[in-house]
Parts: structure tokens; sequence; C-alpha cells
């Protein structure tokens, strides 16, 4: 598993020029940070004199950020399969008609899972937002900036996703699934940069 | 060194209830991995047919690339000590005058290191976004969307690692010093949005 090893490890074999883990991956890492940090502030927030009335809110923010953190971590993995698949597909024979067609199909099939999980990570990074205002507004002030910095991650996990979505749906056939996905892909882009603004327009300093 | 830990450790430490690794440890491997997303890119253009006329340009982003990674894997630890140092000063003894005064100066020395550290990371990192856009303009193109993510990675870099020198200019007494920080935060936060955009709109789905 990718989030296996260590992080020094991990940016080496990004830096590499091996195409995975690349982008979309990132993209999975960046929102298990904010995940991360969102759990952070909550966990610093609970037992803490002057916060009690926010503790009931706190504890199923941490909860809800660890269940999300672990999905990511495996989301790490999930995009560079979903890349290698696409690969492998390419690189089936095509010699004769019916080579030919499974290889295709095969490279569809490749291509849809290529663009579903980030667009899964896009929308998990999207939901975790609710959460990371909450840690703003509600939040151990202390550590008011840890989700500034959540809201930030989150949000370069989003349009990070989304990158990754357009570019492999370039390769797909299928008009209408290319249709849904482009539709729920700028339904997230066009209000991701706002919600960001929203939370960070909360955090003075 | 806590860029030794395994992604899921970090993750987890991130996630814990001590206040370190936070927001600016974050701040750094963030940086890190736009670093890595841009050698990647690079290194998938150098030798590639095609891309001829890029290969030097190539070779000085990856070496570029290279040496910003390894800074920004040891500002990891660099923002996480400098945090450790603020909180020691604050257990230092207050019976007598003389640890009074002592305990008060080491506060404001750990509080302007604890600013200098991501201040020098946001610089880093703003300083990057040049050869993000080299790779974005040049470099191999099925890997456009990894220059994407590492700009924005970049930015979010810049701007966490500004909410982190803001947070402790609070404590610094020396308006001197206060002052001059301000002017350069100022400066590269009102800059790096736009270049962000600026680098995006090259990147044509």
């Amino acid at each position: 598993m990718l989030a296996d090893m260590n992080v020094k490890e991990f940016l080496e074999k990004t830096a590499s020029n091996s195409p995975v883990p690349g982008g979309g991956s990132v993209a999975a890492l960046s929102a298990g940070l904010a995940a991360a940090l969102t759990e952070m502030v909550a966990n610093l927030t609970i037992g803490k004199k002057g916060y009690e009335a926010a503790e009931e809110d706190m504890k199923e923010v941490a909860k809800k950020g660890t269940s999300l953190r672990l999905q990511f971590i495996k989301d790490i993995d999930k995009d560079s399969d979903a890349f290698n698949e696409v690969m492998a597909a390419f690189k089936l024979p095509k010699e004769t008609d019916e080579e030919k067609e499974a290889r295709k199909s095969a490279i569809q099939e490749g291509s849809k899972s290529a663009t579903l999980v980030p667009l899964q990570v896009a929308k998990d990074a999207f939901s975790m937002m609710e959460i990371i205002e909450k840690v703003v507004e509600k939040g151990n002030k202390n550590a008011v900036t840890d989700g500034a910095v959540a809201a930030m991650m989150a949000r370069t996990a989003v349009l990070s996703a989304l990158y990754n979505v357009k570019i492999n749906l370039g390769s797909i056939k299928d008009t209408a699934f290319v249709e849904d996905v482009t539709k729920q892909v700028n339904e997230l882009e066009s209000k991701i940069n706002e919600v960001e603004k929203k939370i960070l327009s909360k955090v003075a300093l």
C-alpha cells in the first residue's frame, strides 16, 4: 500500500519518471491531510475548558474526520490502481478482431474507473467542508489556522481530483456517461472556491 | 524525523490531540508534494520524442525541484520544532524577576523563529511557481494535470504557511519585526492566487 511508504519515499516515488503515484493520488493524500487537521482541531477542543458547548459537535467531527481519513488513505492506492488498469488495457494484444474488441472494451472500462475514483474523492473532499467549517467556528481558537489549512487542502483536493476526472473523460466514448460526469464536475468546480472563501472569511487573525 | 514516518502514521499523528505536526508542517509537506509532481512532469518529458526543444529546461526544472523537495522535507520538522520551542519557553520558571525576564525573552525568540520558518516555506513555495509554469507550458502533455495539481498544492502551501506566520506574529512585541514580516506576508498573499490562476488558465482540457 502506498500509504505504508514513509513520507520521504512517497515524495521520491512521486518525483520519479513513473506516472504513479501522480496528481490523482496526491489529491487523495491532500484530502487525507485535511481530514487529519480537522480531527486534530476537534481533538484539541474536546475536554477543554470554555468549549463545553461545542463538545458534542467536536466528538462527531472527530469521528467523521477519522472515517474520511481512512477512506482517503485507501483512495491514494485506488487512484494509482485505476491508472495502472488503463495502462494494462492499452498493452493488451490487438492482432485479431476479437482481441481488438476486447482491448477496446478494457480501455473503456479502465477509463471509466479512472474517472469514477477521483470523482468520488472530489465528492468526499467537498463533503468535508461542512465539518471544517464547524471546527473553524466552534473549535479551539488556538488551532483556528489549522482549520484554515484544512479548508485549503480540501479545496485543492477537490479541484485536483476533478482535473484527473476531466483528463480521463477525454478517452471515454459513452456519451451519456461523459455528460453525466461532466455535469457533476461542473457543479463541484463552480462551488468549491466559494465554500473555501466563506470558511476562510471566518478565520480572523 | 517526521518524514521518516509512513504516510498512514503521519496522518494519524497529525489527527491526534498533539498540536504538532499541525498546519505548518502540513504546509511544508504540501510544498514538498508540489515539488515532487513538478519533478515528475519534467522526468516524464526528458528523453521523450517531440519534446527535444524542452529537454534542457526540463533538466533544470528537475534539478531545482529535487533541491526544493529535500528542503521542504526538512521544513516539515523545522516548523514543528519551532512550535515546540515556543511551548518550552512558556514552561520556563517565572519565580524571580530574573527568571521572568529570561522566560519573556525566550518566548519572544521562539515566536520569532515560529514566524520565520513558515515565512521561508511560503517564499520557497512561491518561488516554485516559476518551474511549475514551465512544466505546464513545455512539459509532457499527458502529465499536464499533474502540473495543475502542483500549482494548487504550491498555492495552498504558500497561504497555509502564511496563516502560521500571522498567528505567531500576534505574540511578538518587536514592532519593527512585525511590520517587516507583515509587509512580506501581504505581498505574497496578494499575488499567489493570481499566479495560480494564470498557470491553471494554461491547462486546457
